[in-house]
C-alpha cells in the first residue's frame, strides 16, 4: 500500500477543504460573486503580509511577479544590486540581465546569507541605484536572509528594497511594513497552501512613485493597470479565478490560527527536524537554516538515492540543485504540517539510512526531534 | 431555489469529472508523475490543434499567451500587421504599441471580419512587414474571422500568421497546420473546459527561426527555454500542474468525442440559437457570427437589463463591451454544452423578455431552436 506524505519545498500538500473548493461549478469572473471573493482575498493577503500596500496579484507562478518586480520599477540602463546565493539569487540575475539592467551582482556561497553591512557600503558608494533585489529564503540552499537588517540598509537611501518571499512568506518571519520591504513577491503553492497558478505581489509608495517613471515595456505584467481595477475589486485580465476563490479559505485557516502562530509553528517544526538530523549526524547544508525547509547533507551518501529511497516509502522531499545535486536532501514542513508530519519525515528518514548502510543509532532522530517538539 | 446555468463566453461550465481531478491530493510537479501527464496533455493538445508545432504552456491566462506571441518572435520596431474588429484585436494593438512596435493596425467596424485581399494588399506593398495578428473569433462581437485565407494570403510572404484562438480553439474551425497558422494562442477556460489559469502556444518552424533573431526582452514567456524542456516534458518555472491534470482529463473527452465531431456540435447548437432569437425578433450583432458565441442585440431594451434578468433566473450571459455596451447580450455555447442549454438559454430568455414587455409569440424561440436541432 503506497500512502504519501508531501515534503517538498513547494507545491506543498493542500489541506482538503481547500481542494475542495476547487471542484466547485464553475462561476463567472466578471460579477458581484467575484468580487466579493477577491475583495476578501485581498485584505487578508494584507494580513498575511502586515502590509498595509496594495497586493497585485498575478495568474503566473512566482517567477511571473519576480518578473513584474523588474518591469514595473526600472527603466533600461538602471543600476540594481542582485544578490545571488543560489537559483533564486539566479533568477534575478537573469531577470536583471532579459531587462538590460546595469547589474552589479552580489554573489555569495551557497548557504550562506548576505551581509547587509556589505549591502550598505555598496548602495553608500553610489546612489544612483535604483533597486536591490533579493530572497526571504534561498530555497535551493534552504537559507534564510536577514530582510530587517538589509531593509534597514536600502530604506536610507533612494533605492527600493525588493525581496521574493515566495518560498518564506508564512514560514519564516516577515512583517513586510515594519521590515521595510517595498516590493514583496510570494507563490501561491507555498505556505498559503494552495496548487500552484497564482502570485502576488506587494507594493509599497516608495515603488509606485518609481512605477510612474519607468520605462521598461510591459503589458500582462504592467502593475499600474493593475493597480487602478483592484480598486473594482477586478483583474485586467481572466484571472485564475477558482484558485482565489480556494485562497480565501486557506488564508481563513492562516489567519484563524494567527500570522504570528502560523510562523512561529514553523519555526517549532523546522527546529525539531534540525535536531532530528543532528542526532543522525547529518549536517545542515545552511550556515542560516529557514524554517520554510531544511537543507540536510548526506555525507558519504548520494543524496539523490536517499531522495528515490524516500520516494519508494511514499516520502517526498526534493533533491539539491546544481552545485548542490546529489549533496543534500531538502525537507519542507510548510503550510499544511504539523508534529506528526516532522516523525513521519524522520522515522522515514531511518528507514531508509538503515536500508543503504549508514551507521546511526535506531531512533536517534525521532527521539531528538520529539524531544524539541516536547520542550515547546 | 437558485439553479445555475454558465452560458458567458469563458470561463465555461466545467465537467465534473473534471473539476474532481481538481480535488485530488497535491503532488511535487518535477516528477515522472508530472512527465507523464504532461507528456500526454502536448501529444492531446496537438490533436486538437491538428497540429505537428510543439505547444508551449503557459501559466497565464490568455492574454499571457498573446504576450509571448509578441516578445518571442519580434524586435523593437519590427513592422506588424494588427486586425483591430474589437476588444481582442484592440489587445494585440496595445501588445504591439507596449512593446515598440511598427504598427500597421487595420480597423474594422465592430461585428465584422476583416478582408483577407485587403491584408494580402498591405503585404504586398511592404515586404518588411514581420507578422500579422488577428483573431479566429473576435469575442466581444461574436465575429468569425476567415483564419483559412487570412492564412494563403500571409503564407505566400516572409510575415508569420499569429491567430488568437482564446475563444474559438474547439467551438470554430482551426487546423492549424492545413490553415498554415505560425503561431496560434488557446485559453484553457474556453472550449477546453478547464477552469482559467493556463494558455498555450503552437509555434511552426517560421516562427521559430524568426525566434532565433528576435531580440524583444523576455523572460518568464521565453518560449525557446520552455522548448527546450518541453523536450524532456517538463516547465521552465512551477507550472499549474493541477490544471495540466484537470486538462488531460477534458482532452480526453474532447478526442473521445472527436475534434470535428466537437466542433460540428458547437455549430449545430449555435445555429439553433440563431434560429431561437431570429423567430424572436432580435437581430444578430455580427454579420459573420461564430459558433463559439452568439452576439444578440436588444433593440429598444438596454441589454444590460436584460442580462440582470437573466441572471435572477440562474442563467448567465455577458454583455457587451465598450460601443456594444447595453446593446448587446452574448450566450456562449462553448465546451461543456449540448441540445438541453440551448433550449434552457431561450426558455430563459423568453421568460425575461415577457418580463420587460417585449412583443413576441410565447415559444417561438425555443420552438425554432428545437426544429433547428432537429434538423441535425
Amino acid at each position: 500500500m503506497r500512502k504519501e506524505y508531501l515534503y517538498t519545498p513547494g507545491p506543498v500538500a493542500v489541506p482538503p477543504e481547500v481542494l475542495l473548493k476547487l471542484a466547485e461549478p464553475m462561476y463567472h469572473h466578471r460579477s458581484k460573486r467575484f468580487q466579493t471573493v477577491f475583495s476578501e482575498v485581498n485584505e487578508k493577503l494584507k494580513q498575511v503580509f502586515r502590509t498595509k500596500n496594495d497586493i497585485i496579484t498575478f495568474t503566473a507562478s512566482g517567477t511571473g511577479a519576480m518578473e513584474a518586480a523588474v518591469v514595473n520599477f526600472l527603466s533600461p540602463g538602471d543600476k540594481v544590486i542582485t544578490i545571488n546565493g543560489g537559483k533564486f539569487g539566479e533568477r534575478w540575475v537573469g531577470l536583471a540581465k532579459a531587462y538590460g539592467l546595469a547589474q552589479h551582482e552580489v554573489k555569495i556561497t551557497w548557504g550562506t546569507a548576505p551581509d547587509p553591512e556589505e549591502i550598505g557600503k555598496l548602495l553608500a558608494a553610489d546612489s544612483s541605484i535604483k533597486a536591490v533585489y533579493t530572497q526571504l529564503v534561498e530555497t535551493s540552499t534552504g537559507t534564510l536572509y536577514d530582510v530587517q537588517a538589509l531593509g534597514a540598509v536600502v530604506a536610507k537611501t533612494p533605492a527600493i528594497f525588493v525581496v521574493d518571499a515566495i518560498s518564506g512568506m508564512g514560514a519564516d518571519d516577515l512583517p513586510v511594513d515594519a521590515w521595510q520591504v517595498d516590493v514583496c513577491v510570494v507563490g501561491s503553492q507555498k505556505a498559503l497552501m494552495i496548487p500552484p497558478g497564482l502570485s502576488f505581489m506587494s507594493v509599497s509608495e516608495k515603488a509606485w512613485a518609481m512605477a510612474e517613471k519607468a520605462t521598461l515595456p510591459k503589458y500582462y505584467f504592467d502593475a499600474r493597470k493593475a493597480r487602478k481595477l483592484l480598486a473594482k475589486n477586478d483583474t485586467p485580465y481572466t484571472p485564475a479565478h477558482t484558485l482565489i476563490g480556494a485562497l480565501n479559505v486557506s488564508l481563513d485557516m492562516i489567519l484563524k490560527e494567527g500570522i504570528e502562530a502560523v510562523v512561529a509553528r514553523h519555526a517549532r517544526l523546522a527546529a525539531a527536524v534540525r535536531a532530528g538530523v543532528a542526532a543522525l549526524n547529518l549536517p545542515l547544508y545552511s550556515k542560516r537554516p529557514a524554517n520554510a525547509l531544511t537543507a540536510v547533507e548526506t555525507p558519504g551518501m548520494d543524496a539523490e538515492v536517499i531522495k528515490k529511497e524516500l520516494d519508494k516509502d511514499g516520502i517526498l522531499v526534493a533533491g539539491g540543485q546544481d552545485e548542490a545535486k546529489g549533496k543534500i536532501i531538502r525537507i519542507a514542513m510548510m503550510g499544511y504540517a504539523n508534529e506528526a508530519d516532522v516523525m513521519i519525515a524522520l522515522a522515514g528518514l531511518e528507514q531508509v539510512l538503515q536500508r543503504v548502510g549508514y551507521a546511526f543509532t535506531p531512533g536517534a532522530g525521532v527521539a531528538a526531534a520529539q524531544a524539541s517538539l516536547l520542550k515547546g
